[in-house]
């Protein structure tokens, strides 16, 4: 596909949609249409799936039910959102994509790896991220900010969770990062918004092949 | 498991719903704990999530969120309706399975046999039916009844469907039950509900081995 699609993966608190907003800023001034969505969601029929998930109701549901209803609203966003940007040769950046699934399903008594596959397989077919930045911090930065943030919005679900949840799937976006090092890179995500976005510039910058006449290197001497 | 799990399938207007009202009542006689179920739904969560599916949403989204929502709702029926009583020694009867997924979702340009069987590994493990009543009609039978039955009651997206369909569909079951005789027993559902339930419980009988004292053919010459 002529398109680029980058995934921004790692735990709350890490800046993902401040990093996207700025990423898709910086890309746009090169001329390149920046297509940003999220997950789960990012398509209408995945919206309507993303209800029932962050309800709380798929909680009690447990980690099988989720990993699938997942799935069923990736294919949705993949088929409606993700591959037409692509094909068009748009810049995706998605918040969240297949990793958030292996880590927050796929995690301790949760789904087997070959069930996680599998469903990853039936959800996404050939649209794999071409580079997936995992945001990582140090657990108590992250949960320092996420209480923050808690000062003036409701936390989902999701963030409302015990400290050794969160160390371990530090680690295991981690142990992705180590295993797929073509695919991703691990940004550093302490620091003040400014620095974090020149690291993913960096990042960016290093690994993919955007199209002629807007590379980074060029922009940045430019 | 100690329990007895039965499965009916079939196309719209075989009378599944009527024959399970019967066979359950037939079966509670003998002194046997049975539960009735159907599909999708049947516990609380995949209720929640057979609100998405048939209304109407599911339909634009395609054949594979279809098949993959159809799966995350029968993990969790499953999980807590069908397995619990399955291991309590229960009779199960459930309106509708695997097999609807396979002939609805995987019929024509739907979704490959492989993601199908890969999906039904997910969902029932190891909880496969023991015997399938697949309730066959003629598609002119089947369309007059559904056609009476919409006088007084509104006709779920399902039946709205065209003629061509429902024969391709009542193929598919039929097929269904010439792979695998063991599990299936195709009933004549045309003529009366008498006729169509002695035609049921012949099948039972012959099939089942059930708790003992409880046998079917004690009870029909009791």
């Amino acid at each position: 596909m002529a398109g680029t699609f980058i995934t921004f993966e790692g735990g709350e608190g890490a800046g993902k949609s401040t990093q996207i907003r700025r990423l898709a800023a910086r890309l746009e001034t090169l001329g390149l249409e920046v297509v940003t969505t999220r997950e789960p969601g990012g398509s209408p029929g995945a919206e309507a799936i993303r209800e029932v998930l962050l309800s709380g109701k798929a909680k009690a549901l447990g980690p099988l039910v989720e990993a699938t209803l997942f799935a069923a609203a990736r294919i949705d966003h993949v088929a409606n959102t993700i591959r037409p940007a692509l094909e068009r040769g748009a810049v995706v950046l998605c918040d969240r994509f297949t990793d958030s699934t292996r880590v927050y399903q796929g995690d301790g008594d949760g789904v087997d790896a070959k069930t996680v596959a599998e469903l990853e397989r039936i959800a996404v077919d050939d649209v794999r991220p071409g580079l997936t930045l995992i945001l990582d911090l140090p657990v108590e930065v992250a949960l320092e900010r996420i209480a923050a943030r808690r000062g003036d919005e409701n936390p989902d679900r999701f963030e409302g969770e015990a400290d050794a949840v969160h160390r371990r799937r530090r680690e295991a976006f981690l142990t992705i990062a180590e295993n797929e090092p073509e695919r991703c890179a691990v940004i550093d995500a302490s620091g003040d918004e400014d620095t974090v976005a020149g690291r993913i510039w960096a990042a960016v910058a290093g690994r993919l092949e955007l199209p002629a006449g807007t590379s980074p290197a060029e922009a940045r001497h430019g």
